[in-house]
């Protein structure tokens, strides 16, 4: 199950100058986004137990996408 | 401005493994996101545009994220 809205994920393709966008393409677009979300987080939390920390931050975060 | 919606991230963060996610781990994983999608979105908007489409595709999308 995706959680991305598609109204959104559709902005951001349209921000970056798209003129007109297939609605396969948002999908394509929220399988990606979702993709690298889960291997950043992943990340970020074995960063975090690493650290003896129940709590993700956003320095996890930023490490992790590192 | 962001687009992605907090709760859905927050999910995506929770779903890999997290117990607690700071409020802000979430905001960083956001600019991640957006950032990434307009480098693909741009990349897909130029493939559109070489290949003399005004749509950006789904397999423009897949191209432009490798």
């Amino acid at each position: 199950m995706t959680e991305l809205p598609k109204a959104a994920v559709d902005r951001l393709i349209r921000r970056a100058g798209a003129e007109r966008v297939a609605s396969d393409a948002v999908d394509a677009l929220i399988d990606i986004l979702e993709d690298v979300a889960t291997d950043i987080s992943s990340q970020a939390n074995r960063i975090a137990r690493h650290s003896n920390r129940k709590t993700v931050t956003a320095d996890d975060i930023k490490i992790a996408s590192r």
